[in-house]
């Protein structure tokens, strides 16, 4: 019988895995080479074309030894690197090389959480990092570096209205934390937190502004039919909202958002929090995309209000630079979670549990679960808060110059400031066809990956700054490309 | 300002990452040396404090250059290293070399499968695997080789009784499947397309047998209460379950089983789909453990009557070799998928769609999605269908020679003989308590990690067998140690 393919753990492992990572290297070498921009040209037809050269039969009679140079060569040749400054649509961050480095120790080990016996040490690792980003959020975690937080200016885009009249009850637990597949998922078991504490008569009322997951997440859980409330400046109105809880009947779960997805703009946190405790409605705050602010003594004011929030989403995938899954929802009171618990004989005995081995089953609704904390820790720990603050405070830099670059261009318009780090810009006098046509014609020729949001009523380029290692030439080439490809 | 730390992708991506695997592979090597056996010795409580001492303060104001190589050594020195012999617990794999090394691509350049502009070369290769994985299952795909494969058989453990009368409708369109991240989201989706395609009211049926996922995916999406039909013999019990449809009102989706966790036992297909045939239920079998048997000519029959399914679990960390996540939910009918097709003005536009750019959110409820596709395709393309269906053999056969070591020996009592690679023993006149007692045993000093069931109404100790490296030498080893720790 034939020797069996190598393993990549156990004493041989990392024997076998060295040339192969040299091969993965080599791959995506010349595949970044052939690609020569930040996304493959020739448009959908011509990269089904290429990987179906590539993979041939996907599941051969025999094998291809050169099967993983080939694949890796050709996802790397078709893809949209979003370490290229010209890559800059979506909330798709460039990750670090050494939350990459780290993600390959969770592939090797491959320990799954959920039973203490499949990774004893990384069940250890989860709960005191999420215990660290459940402070973090919540203000029981942060030690010294949080007292020196500012904590009273209001964050800009807050409309005047209802003031905060109270500040939470302190919990009395330290406030806890789960990783989840991304912000979708957070916002899924936020919702699912909330129909159990008040029933599936539970409505979710959410601003126009909020992500799509939270309306197709109450779908899901089979809650009634969400209430949209407008958001006309691109945040949620306050006003509207204290008309809907006022005249809807309960039990309600509000869904606010800091850093949307279109504009990157932060709902009026306090106030919004004030009204939810005005009418006992639950909060839930998604703050995906802005949660990052997080780790900067300069933007985390524009949190002020999070810590009000009963369930808080974050996604380290975006403002915590780490490879996709890096999802995260923090809850205020731990207690929230007991709805969460289960029993599986085979993973969590009674008697196993009271002889002292961790009952991991309650801390996702996914049972083999990859220890996506590996890569956030080595991240926190070899960054610390400066150096994570640093990143942030970079990209939101970027995104200021670039909005200053098109004020100052007769050619464009700016929608607005930054808030975060997305610029939404439009070609001046050009129609709305003409935008959604720049922005294929760029991503159909492999130049430029630029995003599209409506906000006001029209279709506006949406650029996400996220890569600290973009420069002003960057930028300015950026705008240019679009000033020339803009049809009309 | 200084230089931000590096990126995993652009063109400097490789140079970054060569040093800082290098670190990864010393730091994996050094933990599993100073573990030295299976898992950490020493139980929760020493584990913890190891932990905490590696990590120190999760979050520093200042970072530390050294935390990659202590949290991955840390993290090694407290793995349960599925790669060992001794660690034989769990539906656990150790994951292959290669894919381990595909994996890594897959976080280096970070696409992300919600939108063609994040992953274009990614879209492409998981649309050409999900059809290749789709028609293994349903017989739509496999080309010559299936045509070879015995389709007659009863698999063992069938009891008598209704005798399937006709074979499914071949499906109009090409069957389909989606990636998850492991079989608890393949039976959470498997229930939302039942809910869709028949109402809320849907009523799960499923064996005593069944993964618990399944009655927690019904509360997850608001389904009633279960039923849960007898297996008295480890199977979900035929004659139980053509009562329990004529009596209760429908409609109805029977979950069937193909390898319980427990056991690694294959439920009655042949019967069961007839059954639903019969009474006008829909049919979902968690193949998450033997859908593996796919890959080999010898024990492919074993899984007669799969295709007559509408869903199927699959999940390829376990027969399969990767690294979590590799789950997989095969649909016979394409169109059951229409339910989950979800707009998103900013990745999927419908001018966009019009103008050919591919529209994937409604390949998933998560929105981010890692491209676990990759070290799946490198998978299957090395090794083919012949050596997958080697490994599968492979483990198999260690399965069935250490039953054989427990028949033979006085002071062991054997369950039954393995129908996948599952061997269920106890230490012959031993009470339940001393048999939890020696797993814990094992457990706390390091030695080996076996699992546990409870059938028949008694415990028992499980060794889940995956290693194809498995000797066996080792085999006996795990039985002298079960043996010589057996308090009483």
């Amino acid at each position: 019988m034939s020797t069996p393919p190598s393993l990549a753990s156990g004493p041989e492992g990392p024997r076998a895995l060295r040339p192969l990572l040299d091969t993965v290297l080599r791959a995506l070498d010349e595949g970044a080479r052939a690609r020569g921009g930040p996304l493959p040209s020739g448009g959908p037809d011509a990269v089904a074309a290429r990987m179906r050269d590539a993979v041939g039969d996907v599941l051969p009679d025999q094998g291809d030894p050169h099967a993983l140079h080939s694949l890796v060569r050709a996802l790397a040749e078709n893809a949209a690197d979003p370490a290229d400054p010209l890559c800059a649509a979506h909330l798709h961050c460039p990750p670090l090389a050494l939350a990459t480095a780290a993600d390959l120790a969770a592939s090797t080990l491959n320990p799954s959480l959920d039973s203490w016996d499949q990774g004893p040490g990384a069940a250890e690792l989860e709960a005191l990092v999420t215990g660290a980003l459940a402070g973090e959020v919540f203000g029981d975690g942060g030690g010294e570096r949080r007292r020196t937080a500012p904590v009273t200016p209001a964050p800009p885009h807050t409309t005047t209205g209802t003031t905060p009249t109270r500040a939470p009850a302190p919990p009395r637990k330290p406030p806890s934390a789960l990783f989840t597949t991304g912000g979708t998922e957070s916002n899924q078991l936020a919702l699912l937190l909330a129909r159990e504490a008040h029933g599936a008569g539970v409505r979710l009322v959410h601003g126009a502004n909020a992500h799509h997951s939270l309306p197709r997440a109450a779908w899901l859980l089979g809650l009634p039919e969400p209430v949209v409330v407008p958001a006309p400046a691109g945040v949620l109105d306050p006003a509207s909202l204290d008309e809907a809880l006022r005249q809807l009947p309960g039990p309600h779960i509000v869904a606010a958002t800091a850093g949307t997805t279109d504009a990157g703009l932060i709902d009026p946190l306090p106030e919004i929090a004030a009204l939810c405790a005005a009418h006992g409605a639950r909060l839930h705050v998604d703050a995906a995309y802005g949660g990052g602010l997080l780790f900067s003594d300069r933007h985390r004011a524009l949190l002020t209000g999070l810590d009000a929030a009963d369930t808080v989403t974050l996604d380290l995938h975006k403002l915590g630079w780490q490879p996709v899954a890096a999802g995260v929802l923090a809850v205020r009171d731990p207690g929230d979670l007991a709805v969460l618990h289960h029993r599986a004989d085979y993973l969590n005995a009674d008697d196993d549990t009271e002889a002292g081995l961790p009952d991991l089953l309650g801390r996702s609704l996914r049972t083999s679960r990859r220890p996506d904390v590996l890569k956030i820790a080595v991240t926190l720990g070899t960054l610390g808060r400066d150096g994570l603050g640093r990143l942030v405070e970079q990209v939101c830099a970027r995104a200021g110059e670039f909005a200053a670059l098109v004020h100052d261009h007769p050619g464009f318009e700016l929608h607005d400031p930054p808030t975060i780090s997305t610029v939404l810009f439009r070609p001046a006098h050009a129609t709305d066809a003409a935008v959604a046509a720049v922005r294929r014609r760029l991503l159909t020729d492999g130049r430029a990956v630029l995003g599209r949001a409506r906000l006001d009523g029209r279709l506006w380029l949406k650029a996400t700054f996220l890569n600290p290692h973009t420069r002003p030439d960057d930028l300015a080439a950026l705008l240019k490309l679009v000033e020339g490809n803009t049809p009309g």
